[in-house]
């Protein structure tokens, strides 16, 4: 497979997104979050979200030149208003309003309205890290998941993500859907022709199925029973209702599909160690305790395997496909 | 069975307490808390409990007449130094604080420090909710969970609680544990000579078990596999490490036994969701169709059990075995 670095793949997909009609700002903001995920082996988020971003801005449905706008009252709660673009250039700008007043204040939110979505949010919550802050982030999706006793899509799959700082610069991060799976794996199972493990999805009538095509037109199941189910409900009323922004039922019913990026709000909360701990021990000693019991049992720590891939990649290169590496010059010379 | 009204229970409760050491301040906390875990048929978190805070005072493990100290520097964060008396009277002495600085910053955090735990943390995120706030709360326990993939008690049962104020009042409330059972639940399988669901726990040699007994001398495990430890792991790091306070595993070393009521510390946040909002919907409009559409679809919102018998024992007093009953009056006799 063709090996491309980390510099020049950032080159190439920000000269693709300049292509598709992005300004400077969104391109090279939402570069950042593409070639993060292909670097982390994340292939989920990586290039290959370059199409939907750019069907996105094709079906008119994203603004590719606005301008994120900082409100900064001197609260616990900044807003950025994303006036309909992609999300990260908005989290960006309203990042150090967020870093500075977690500092002061020892807690601070950052709420992101009116963008459009299509970030994990590990790479969040990850840039909170580096500023030595602990960060929790959530927002709304696609109604596509059934509360648990329920029958219908209502919630979205709801991602959650959580990240704390280690000097050693590999961060605590977790980031996963409240869903039990993601609707990517059913779909693999359906083409697998395999079925799914119990629990995973009901069918259109409500009834609990394992076939993957009757799951597709049914709904998801939250991870986790009723406890999963009810933080997902939880992210609904923080990150939709909460900052005034949409559910992720209003997001589908405003959009009427689920193959473009949604638009919808997010929230982001940023916590100081240092200024909660306050001088009663050192917190970040005291996590590498806990980190080390982990590991030393033989469990894992989220996002271990995305930093060991980083590492390679960052010394390596990054191995691409001749299709996935055609396909961007396919793009630069349309 | 006999039947008391909730005052006539509070008055008993109360006396119980005074009788066995806890000063005024101490005897009405706790009772506010235990007599509402009664009220709402939370049997667990009832009168039950009396046994456990009496044992925790009698080996010297709780100040009955601690004073809590409320520290308020005017930042996001509120701190209450319980001074190793139980929890409910810090929480009570930081909750106008709490709210005060929520309702002025739209987000604020109250921190308890060593403080002896025993109360569910609904009655706290429902508190928050009669003023109109949104509330999240946790806080580490003993370690008696193995984190995923893991092989040894090291998390605790971790609970995590939120609340929504609700128009009617009765709120949206979960309060849940992190771990997939209760160790009660496991002890009640015991006696009932049952085997436990698989996932719900290990052996002492760290192999799935369905055991109870073995279960009993290894490890629980958590909810939603490694979606749940990870939750609880970030529990343990926010309301146990951050705040300068024990996790899990420090609170089990330093206490040695599991029968007595813990000391360490606890989260909560408060939010403003007018605040939040900032004008650009109702929130709590929102919100109530979103629980609509829950309900509409046949499932449940967590805490309409408790809220139903909270009714009916506020209308027509709260039933106790004379077992209950006679144990009460023993104490206040003895």
């Amino acid at each position: 497979m063709p090996v491309i670095s980390f510099a020049e793949l950032s080159e190439r997909v920000e000269a693709v997104l300049r292509k598709a009609g992005f300004d400077q700002l969104h391109a090279a903001a939402l570069t950042r979050i593409v070639c993060a995920g292909e670097r982390d082996g994340a292939k989920s988020h990586g290039i290959y979200r370059i199409d939907g971003i750019i069907r996105t801005l094709q079906a008119g449905k994203v603004v590719p030149d606005a301008q994120p706008v900082v409100a900064d009252d001197g609260s616990a709660v900044i807003r950025v208003d994303a006036k309909g673009g992609f999300s990260p250039a908005a989290f960006e700008a309203g990042l150090p309003h967020l870093a500075e007043r977690a500092r002061k204040l020892g807690l601070a939110a950052m709420v992101l309205n009116d963008c459009v979505h299509f970030s994990a949010l590990w790479p969040e919550v990850e840039a909170l890290t580096e500023q030595g802050l602990a960060g929790l982030s959530m927002c709304p999706s696609y109604s596509t998941v059934a509360p648990a006793g329920g029958t219908r899509p209502l919630l979205g799959t709801n991602p959650i993500a959580f990240g704390w700082p280690r000097a050693d610069g590999v961060p605590y991060v977790f980031d996963f859907a409240t869903s039990v799976a993601a609707r990517g794996e059913i779909e693999l199972k359906r083409r697998a022709g395999e079925t799914l493990p119990d629990g995973w999805a009901l069918d259109a009538e409500g009834q609990p199925t394992t076939d993957p095509e009757a799951a597709l037109g049914g709904a998801m199941l939250p991870f986790g029973a009723h406890k999963g189910s009810a933080i997902s409900t939880m992210i609904e009323l923080l990150a939709g209702v909460m900052i005034g922004d949409l559910t992720s039922q209003g997001a589908l019913e405003a959009l009427g599909t689920t193959t473009l990026a949604p638009r919808h709000g997010e929230l982001v909360l940023a916590f100081s160690p240092e200024r909660f701990a306050a001088g009663r021990s050192d917190p970040f000693a005291q996590a590498e305790l806990l980190f080390a019991a982990i590991l030393g049992q033989g469990a894992r720590l989220p996002g271990q395997s995305r930093h060991r891939i980083r590492a390679r990649s960052l010394a390596e290169g990054i191995s691409l496909s001749d299709d996935e590496l055609a396909g961007l010059d396919a793009r630069l010379l349309a």
